[in-house]
């Protein structure tokens, strides 16, 4: 098979064979075919589209390009959540031991923050001592024993789709349905999974802001995770502020410890791992709907179970699990502070999610680039939401830096996302719609 | 500037402006830019099109690339012929010399074989110790004292185009319009020209088999010549059999000479020169139409001057200029000939051009491959051309090659380019279209 005739083929508008898909997932992942080859082949691809069949067999073959996981053994069912990405959306480090606790497997392979959007594997990395590259067996063996992992995509595990990414996003090919399909679904196929549950964000803070967008990218997951064998579920949900009350990597892993401790002051954030979980719980087999997964979860809250298997965890990839009974103390925020406050009496009517993402990597809790450095104990806490009566003088938020003058810039930043108006606007619903 | 943005621009159906058009081009010859980043472009600029103002534009740019000729101060107009192709398609050199006998000045960079087309910088190599590998100051000497020379595409000149060629070459983007325009034309506008004809093969042995095709790649080249200040012509000629006699390199490069020397044997051949001669001398001003200008050619053969030309030209660039005295002598054929003969009584109604250019690749006189060595004497007489009646047995072309083996392959190639009929099939016009 040569790279020249498929270029042509795609070129020319024809549909690829299943062979010609796992040839060019495999050449891309060997590096045995030139970049420039790929990249023509990836904007012929982009502009002349994928067929269902396929994205499918483009899927199969990334996964197929590196290890996969290999849990059929393990006498549980697999489910996983994938979020588009947002802010302040480390749902996943409460979400992921809630569901464990339920007697589900939960193989997470998380990534890390860029842009205004943070990362799982950052908030994890708050916590002293915690690994996150883990090789397969040790993958293996965690999930065996405790039922939940979560961990970076390794040098292992589907190549083919690190190669893809990294030549999309430099030749302008990353918005192509079929292709972001390929490149979450293979990361997916090759956890093993029976079940996955999708959230995906739709609001100012997600990369789709209109909700018909973030519908067509559900339906369309949900329909190749079928053809795939993964039972699916999607769910489109708001992104118009940051979820909970925390923005940043320390403040996030700490809201989660104290969520699963039953600290219900984060009102969207525990009804996500409420909605999420109770689909994930309904989806391996444990629950008869998703509203009777959520009260398991709210069961797997109140028990203390759900805090066990976050601690467990943190304790199984080398972490400090201390942190589970003293948070505040080994999770700090930066030592420099400042409040940003009202300018009026009135109701915070805006407080725009991808601006304050932006203020979080002024504060130095995000990357602008995938070499920077983050701080953990930099970021922004919430005192108000959407909706919220305030007073002038009162503070909307307290922002954390460890240089006093990133606090200026971080200021800036936020001010910009936020609007008191006269009248409460009222809010869109969390949960906008379920794919399924 | 950056890359990413204007693959994006090309991606999203947007129109470049002449200065990203410069940007890329000098990034392409710079290498500055990451292959893969251009071929990305490449197949965004294929599939989503470019403007005319776009395509002058980039030709300007790849032009700009790299030194160009300074022609300005000779005092005589400056006009070439580019040709789309063909097979036995030796024309230029006889054409270059008499246009320049016609007090023209005609810079003509040419190319070597590949595949069923023979090259003109191969023929004239032909000759012993003729150079065609010439820099700027030597081609411009030249230009000044002789008014003709032949030579390859050098380092310096246009680089922004040999880059983009051989990345189109891999990436399935050749057949590209615009592309090819600018890649054609660029090349012209680096030779200083005031003029150009172009001879749009068309037929069996063209890259370009359908007349509507061929029509509007003419259409376009003459548009965009325009639009770069160059006043160009653009004829449609069938390439339905070979041109002249004579398939090969050595035989090709004698048989310009016999041209030169008044043979008129090569009816279509002679026809072409004339037609070619006779608008290029017509755009350079030294007549008041085409046909004026075919007879200034007619007479700079008749009186030997085109032939003088040639001679100095052979001269100059270190070429045994006794080849024009004893062409037989000095351009041998292979020593190893075959004939191929009639199986029947009638009229030759198919000697198909491609077919034959592959069986001259196949006897030695051309390549497969670029790396490829080739033979001089190797190739073809022909010794009848379509409608020519012939007789069972009778020699319808003669085979050469420097071993007996390959006159084999050579042999079962010509015979599947050749159809005996009983009924003579009128020709088609060797001149099918103008197009001005």
């Amino acid at each position: 098979m040569r790279m020249l005739d498929l270029i042509l083929k795609k070129r020319s508008k024809g549909e690829h064979s299943p062979q010609e898909l796992s040839f060019i997932a495999a050449s891309a992942a060997a590096g045995s075919v030139p970049d420039y080859q790929i990249a023509s082949w990836l904007m012929a691809a982009f502009l002349n589209g994928m067929t269902e069949r396929e994205t499918v067999a483009l899927t199969r073959a990334m996964a197929a390009s590196g290890r996969r996981l290999s849990l059929r053994g393990i006498g549980k069912k697999t489910v996983d959540k994938h979020s588009t990405g947002g802010v302040g959306d480390g749902i996943s480090l409460a979400l992921a031991p809630a569901v464990a606790a339920c007697g589900v497997c939960v193989p997470m392979m998380s990534g890390r923050g860029l842009g205004h959007t943070g990362g799982t594997l950052d908030k994890l990395e708050s916590i002293a001592g915690m690994k996150v590259r883990l090789d397969v067996p040790r993958i293996e063996a965690q999930l065996k024993s405790i039922g939940v992992c979560m961990f970076g995509q390794s040098e292992d595990l589907n190549p083919a789709d690190r190669k893809l990414y990294a030549l999309r996003d430099a030749t302008a090919t990353v918005e192509s349905m079929p292709l972001i399909v390929a490149s979450i679904l293979s990361k997916k196929v090759a956890e093993d999974l029976d079940a996955l549950v999708l959230d995906i964000k739709c609001g100012s803070g997600a990369f789709l802001s209109r909700q018909a967008d973030a519908v067509e990218l559900g339906r369309r997951l949900v329909k190749t995770a079928g053809g795939l064998g993964i039972r699916c579920v999607g769910l489109v949900t708001s992104m118009d502020q940051p979820l909970g009350r925390a923005v940043g990597n320390a403040s996030e892993m700490r809201q989660a410890i104290d969520v699963l401790r039953g600290d219900a002051s984060c009102g969207d954030y525990v009804e996500l791992v409420r909605v999420l979980g109770g689909w994930m719980v309904h989806l391996a087999g444990k629950a008869k709907g998703w509203e009777e997964g959520a009260r398991r979860i709210d069961r797997a809250i109140s028990s203390g179970e759900a805090l066990a298997a976050l601690k467990a965890m943190i304790a199984g990839q080398g972490g400090d699990a201390a942190v589970i009974e003293d948070p505040k103390k080994l999770l700090p925020d930066s030592p420099h502070a400042r409040d940003v406050v009202s300018p009026s009496d009135g109701y915070v009517v805006k407080l725009d999610a991808r601006a304050i993402g932006g203020a979080a990597v002024a504060l130095g809790a995000g990357r602008g680039r995938m070499e920077d450095a983050i701080e953990f104990g930099a970021g922004i806490r919430l005192e108000k939401k959407l909706g919220d009566p305030v007073r002038k003088g009162e503070a909307v938020a307290r922002l954390f830096a460890e240089a006093p003058e990133k606090l200026d810039a971080g200021q800036a930043a936020f001010q910009r996302a936020l609007a008191i108006g006269r009248r409460k606007v009222p809010a869109k619903p969390l949960i906008r719609k379920v794919i399924r």
